[in-house]
């Protein structure tokens, strides 16, 4: 593995986050670098999603590292004058059933990150504040009009005991100007005695990627490939000759 | 294979549907949680499309697991006041050729099942109700306008004995509001002298997320990921020497 | 291999194709069966771009069956009451280079295929007529607007001695009463005197099961999924060490 | 490995490249031919990006040639009678970080190629212009209307010496008689003393083709594929069995 001596380029604005073991330093709009900051890296690796997956104790699927695609960090940044937001989407879950076959437990989301700016081209990602997209509010953000605004709340805590402590609001509306919409999260958190609200403005080209991005991730997010990926002309023989689907779906036999 | 005990919580509301195996037992809009309720499990696997492909007879393809995507239950569910609505690919069906190549015998489709609400957030799947979309009628859905129309006709038993006894119509309309589109499927059973009616309001963001999964489908079911799979350069240097295409189709000569 | 005897059913309309080991016979709108009729298979084969692919002499790929994606017929056709169309990708083509590396050096295309009616539900597959459209002419169709129109020329002897003597015309056009856009493939042939012209009508619907499809397949016509498949994190890194990229392309060290 | 004898048919006009061991020669509007100039192929391919992929040091991933794809060059070409356009996607770039997993550290582009006109169906690829379009400005061209414009510049030396030095400007304009668009690139380089100007017309079927492939390339540009690789139902079992999310992600638990 080739090292690439990334943490020996400290300078610019840095600061920790702590939430989150990234620090992202953004210098001269060049694209984000990612940088671990890592005093205890095994009990910070509990907190990620992803770098867990790199240190599952089931290694065994290691041995053979073609077969596996490695973890990859692509978040997908827009930076501005006053902000900073990252686009970035997480996976669907699955559970095993007994028959050996899978269900999606939950759809997957894109994560948003918005970070203010503290200086010339550079953010504080430890003010971060960071918004889930569901899949139909992904569908609310694609299929947006040039005029179209659209409003989003989030409770954290729904259905917990601080239930209605912390309110988040995502808005997307169109710029005065028609030459784009803004985001803008505002999250008024109650428990620590926190309001805040981070605006990013977002071009028409810079939305278009968004929704080309977004088009191309949801049916990731739905686990629909998993459908693509069992479709092979082999196994339908197999399976139409051992078990008539007429039998199983009157429905469809016209 | 991990046990995630899913059958141990039983809570909510669950009605066993006589058609399936599956259960759905959606509470608090969270996502749907699918239960197997197997008192005998070997039978009701046969019952099950796709868990036949986890018990076929030639399983020497599973020695290696990892050659081999596992069958996964995608179904994409739009939970509303008086309704639910699952929507979930169906493969497309192949047969061999002599020649070792197959063909495509059958388009897949898409499958809507509708279920109706027997209380807060929870809904009788004992007694829903499906449509199956064809490539075709797919095509009517995306190419729908915010404000156009499109309704679908179905017999089950078209061209055999019970010819005209089953009556399905789906139709598609906009909401008065323009929020979105309403989806409604009647069905007139004599056999049964049933005689029923679901009816879901579906907003402009969920219909989205349904044009972008159906857009990613359609060349799936029609099997035009098996031409994709079948282009590699190799092949065709070797083709296109020992056998000019210039011969075979003179056509595309220009 | 399993053999489903699909030569046995010989029942309907079957006209053999002189130019072609196909034969198209779908009864009761059915989707196509495709079948052989194959007197000195090896004699035909040799005529056929796809089935050369199951009997190239390098068959030393065929003994790891799993690796290698089989041939699929995946016609998706379109049947009305004068003709039916079927619709079918054709791959690029490539040529290896000294470097081990490949280049395309023919963009792939989408073959059309109009057969007259032949009776209730039954198309003459022997009188077919074909038209190849190339990438640019699928961009025109892709791009049609509900009330547009396209036309194409081919000359298929273009270039050669032949040129002038065979003319093919397609039109695109809106149906009248705006429920979708006719087909019409117009082949003047001098050299056998034959002068025909195969109408085809297409819905909303269908004309958007063709774009999807059309859509999809464009980036493999260009070859472009092969760009997909070469990049990988692990590969990137080695590249960008021992080759900067920023000496051989200045213009993008903005 | 197959030999072609490209380099035998030396026909046509050929105007040896000082910036790329690549000649186009495209003659009769056939598709554009590739050859190699190659008097010391060792020195040249080191100024190629991606020939030195096939002669990297780590050569052992070759010996299994069926798990890494070629190299394929995939240029897609506009020929036109004052200037030819061919566009290309470039990769992204990534970097490995200690933890075995990878981060994207620099988005892919697609480079545009002008080449002016030298004669009928030739054109001087010696004097090509190029210009590398960013995920944001592919965002631009894929949202643009009919009779909208766009325009770009680049500074390929910007925040080096000789910042100011060279000035690129690409303008898309909507042609007069609305049937496409204009690219123009004007090339200002003082450096050299060059003032240059290449404008090539592009129909509303060439740009839908165009905007096609762009937005199949822009997830590969961002980077996004490599998510979709990483998702599988048994890993996200693991995942959400040893790694509750619900603790990494407190404003998805609604």
């Amino acid at each position: 593995m080739l090292n690439l001596s990334l943490s020996s380029t400290q300078s610019g604005y840095i600061i920790q986050n702590p939430k989150s073991p990234f620090i992202l330093n953004p210098l001269l709009s060049s694209p984000p670098t990612i940088k671990f900051i890592n005093p205890s890296s095994r009990k910070l690796s509990l907190k990620c999603q992803y770098s867990d997956q790199q240190q599952r104790p089931d290694a065994s699927s290691y041995s053979q590292p073609r077969e596996d695609a490695p973890k990859v960090f692509i978040g997908h940044s827009i930076y501005k004058g006053k902000a900073a937001l990252t686009v970035e989407p997480r996976p669907p879950e699955f559970a095993p059933l007994d028959s050996g076959a899978f269900k999606l437990t939950k759809e997957g989301f894109v994560l948003l990150q918005f970070a203010p700016s503290a200086g010339v081209r550079q953010y504080d990602w430890s003010r971060k504040q960071v918004f889930s997209l569901s899949v139909t509010e992904i569908g609310s953000i694609i299929s947006l009009g040039a005029k179209d605004s659209c409003e989003f709340f989030h409770d954290p805590f729904k259905g917990k005991s601080d239930e209605g402590r912390v309110r988040k609001v995502l808005k997307v509306e169109p710029l005065p100007d028609g030459s784009g919409h803004f985001f803008n999260l505002s999250v008024q958190n109650k428990l620590i005695n926190m309001d805040e609200s981070i605006y990013i403005p977002v071009t028409k080209a810079e939305f278009a990627i968004l929704v080309s991005a977004f088009n191309f991730v949801v049916p990731y997010l739905l686990g629909w490939h998993t459908f693509v990926n069992s479709i092979k002309p082999q196994d339908s023989t197999r399976l139409s000759n051992g078990n008539p689907r007429s039998g199983a779906d009157l429905e469809w036999s016209r």
